[in-house]
């Protein structure tokens, strides 16, 4: 089957998707599991393979590290589906019901999105999660993964296909493209898939969206920051900017660029320097900061660029203002931090930072789904629309309206024979 | 100033918009009820000059209905600005908190987009509505209106941004293009807008959806069914069809295909064609059908196509099932209705058919912002991201994370030193 004839059918596929019910969502999940736990040497073996193919092509310890799927992931992969089993069905939740007017009765209802396409330079396990993630919510989806771990994921496809038919549902809600060359194809069919989240480097995604008019969600480049104010906790400030930095270097949501109010001490600055250089840190200073610590110069590039590396930048500042003022030009919208003792300093840079997560006093890394209690995270997001920060399970949903009448006509209402009555009957939760 | 700098500009401004108070921004909505009021003559006579320059260049009656701003027209924007006044700001409205730990909550706060531009061949009137709802949300907008309706509109956002320094706001927050090759400038800009707003026929939103990287909101062609199941009440089928189809013809939730089920007798297909008849409609059929009335061949190119004018089609099909796979196949997302005595059709027509509005026992004509409530609507959208249906103020915003904490870092939870609590502290309605 060609590649559009997929995603048409896929197209038709997510309207039944939409209406399983929870109970039946979740034996899929349960089988997957069962696939995962008792098929382990297949997978393993399948993996094996990329591993070796890789061998000849690329050693380059980062890619060996994202494609090897072993014991521990797979035990991972299940721990995950338990979970994503116990939340709640995001599906069919009604929002808020208002009577228009007696006997027209409107009712807005969450529903799944449709068709989604996940085109990722991710992990085997990034794919099981996000798959497992659209089923839940109602989705069909088409992935699109690294293909250089093509054979453990055709494993993982047919396990998850089989989960489906076990549970007596067919299994083209569910399709994978292997080849690069299938992105491209993907990108121009508009009129079968609803949205893209697209997971990469930035060029990686810059590239997906320079190249369709789909929506995209989740383009998610960190440039983030931790700004210190005139009065603040030495030692807790320490803490977070090692902590934002070297806790995990290559997570979207590390540190980029450390802000330092004008008035903040050079005593500080040295002290904080040994903690860094203890870390290895290649460090890029402005001029007043190197003229306390050693430091490279700084570049308006090195401000604009995601590091994800054992690396960042110092800059003095004259103000809070200035402090707002540079990351809204310079970040990327993904995390930025305030480590002050003034409280409506903190309020103020809360409130005129354009970031998806703006912190007081704690470390940058905590802008994740597993630290917010979503679950599970389908992507994180500095787009300003629909969803923005760590996206669970809502995020991919949508809603619709129906509307109940017994014969209604707008005329009645234009004439003023009738009037509406525009009483809510019921508001929940979205 | 080139464009480039007035949107640059448009871009800080909107984080000073973001934090203005509600008394604020109904203060100066206040002020521009009263230049609408009190400059009258002013707005009047601009007109005229549009009006008397179009005569030059064209003079199809629906354009000079377009851009023709009166005595009625100022009334009823002073109206619906009054009613903006009234609604809910929908800015820093916490949706949810929760605490992630002891002294560590996260709040999810909504705040505007950003930086919206609207782009549109609509009436001057949609301009001041649009505007006023950007402002009531928080948001700085770009707007390019009709050309032919330059004097107008400029008149309009003289007093607007007079309206706003007389509050003691800087009026940058409200930028007017006006001439059609400023669109291509505008498009290009997606460093600095967050979102397009497009307004006006099918092909001038193709145009933009198709030359920009900037999301798009409410795509909205409006291709509209009725079905008419097995069993249904003749009367109330007869109303709700005419009502859909005649009761204002130019409008994007007017009805263009009746599917009508095989088992609906002939009779009342003649009856209900003598009532279509009496209104001067152009109706294209299918065979079975044109075998009972006289009717139009019905085209592949028919069944896609938005009339806006007294024309329909009529087909038959041969089962709920077949009606609702037509729908998903040619209809746009729009507005569909079941007409049936059966519920649990009705039930499954609303699950299973993928528009924004899916209506039972009533006309496609009541999908919109006024009938639902709304108070006042920014656009419809058939897209299924973000905002669905009839868009009002909760559309123009979305939300960010705020995390307030006393130094905790990532590597205390990583370690097991801490845990999560993640007890929800509150949830407010969205």
């Amino acid at each position: 089957m060609n590649i559009k004839t997929e995603l048409k059918n896929l197209k038709k596929a997510s309207l039944n998707n939409s209406n399983l019910s929870t109970e039946k969502k979740n034996e899929i999940l349960e089988n997957i599991i069962f696939y995962l736990d008792n098929r382990r040497e297949e997978l393993l073996a399948a993996n094996t393979i990329d591993l070796d193919l890789l061998g000849e092509v690329d050693n380059s310890k980062s890619l060996i590290k994202k494609i090897s799927f072993d014991e521990y992931k797979i035990n991972e992969a299940i721990k995950g589906i338990k979970s994503l089993i116990e939340l709640p069905d995001p599906v069919d939740k009604t929002i808020f019901s208002r009577q228009l007017d007696e006997g027209l009765d409107l009712y807005r209802v969450t529903c799944p999105i449709g068709v989604i396409a996940f085109v990722f330079e991710g992990r085997p396990e990034d794919l099981i999660r996000i798959s497992a993630m659209a089923l839940k919510s109602g989705n069909t989806c088409v992935i699109k993964g690294r293909k250089e771990s093509k054979n453990t994921v055709r494993i993982l496809f047919e396990m998850m296909k089989e989960a489906s038919e076990k549970a007596g549902i067919l299994s083209q809600w569910l399709v994978n493209l292997e080849e690069d060359y299938d992105i491209a194809a993907l990108l121009k069919m508009d009129d079968c898939i609803d949205l893209i989240i697209p997971q990469g480097s930035n060029d990686f995604v810059s590239n997906v969206v320079d190249n369709t008019k789909i929506p995209v969600l989740g383009r998610s480049k960190g440039v983030c920051h931790i700004y210190i104010d005139e009065e603040f906790d030495e030692k807790m400030a320490i803490d977070i900017v090692i902590d934002s930095k070297t806790q995990y270097v290559s997570v979207d949501n590390s540190l980029e660029t450390l802000l330092v109010n004008k008035n903040v001490s050079s005593e500080f600055i040295e002290k904080l320097f040994l903690e860094l250089d203890r870390k290895r840190l290649v460090i890029n200073a402005s001029p007043e900061i190197r003229k306390i610590i050693e430091a490279d110069e700084l570049t308006e590039e090195k401000l604009r660029t995601e590091f994800s590396d054992y690396e960042m930048n110092i800059k003095m500042v004259e103000s809070l203002d200035d402090a707002i003022e540079h990351i809204n030009n310079y970040g990327s919208g993904h995390t930025d931090v305030i480590i002050s003792k003034n409280g409506s300093n903190a309020l103020k840079f809360m409130d005129y930072v354009d970031s998806a997560n703006v912190f007081y006093n704690c470390s940058t890394r905590f802008s994740d789904g597993l630290s917010y209690g979503f679950g599970a995270e389908v992507c994180h997001s500095t787009v300003k629309l629909h969803a923005r920060g760590p996206v669970g399970l809502e995020g991919l949903v949508i809603y619709k309206y129906k509307l109940i009448g017994h014969g209604q006509t707008v005329e009645e209402y234009a004439k003023g024979e009738k009037n509406f009555s525009h009483k809510d009957l019921h508001r929940n939760f979205e």
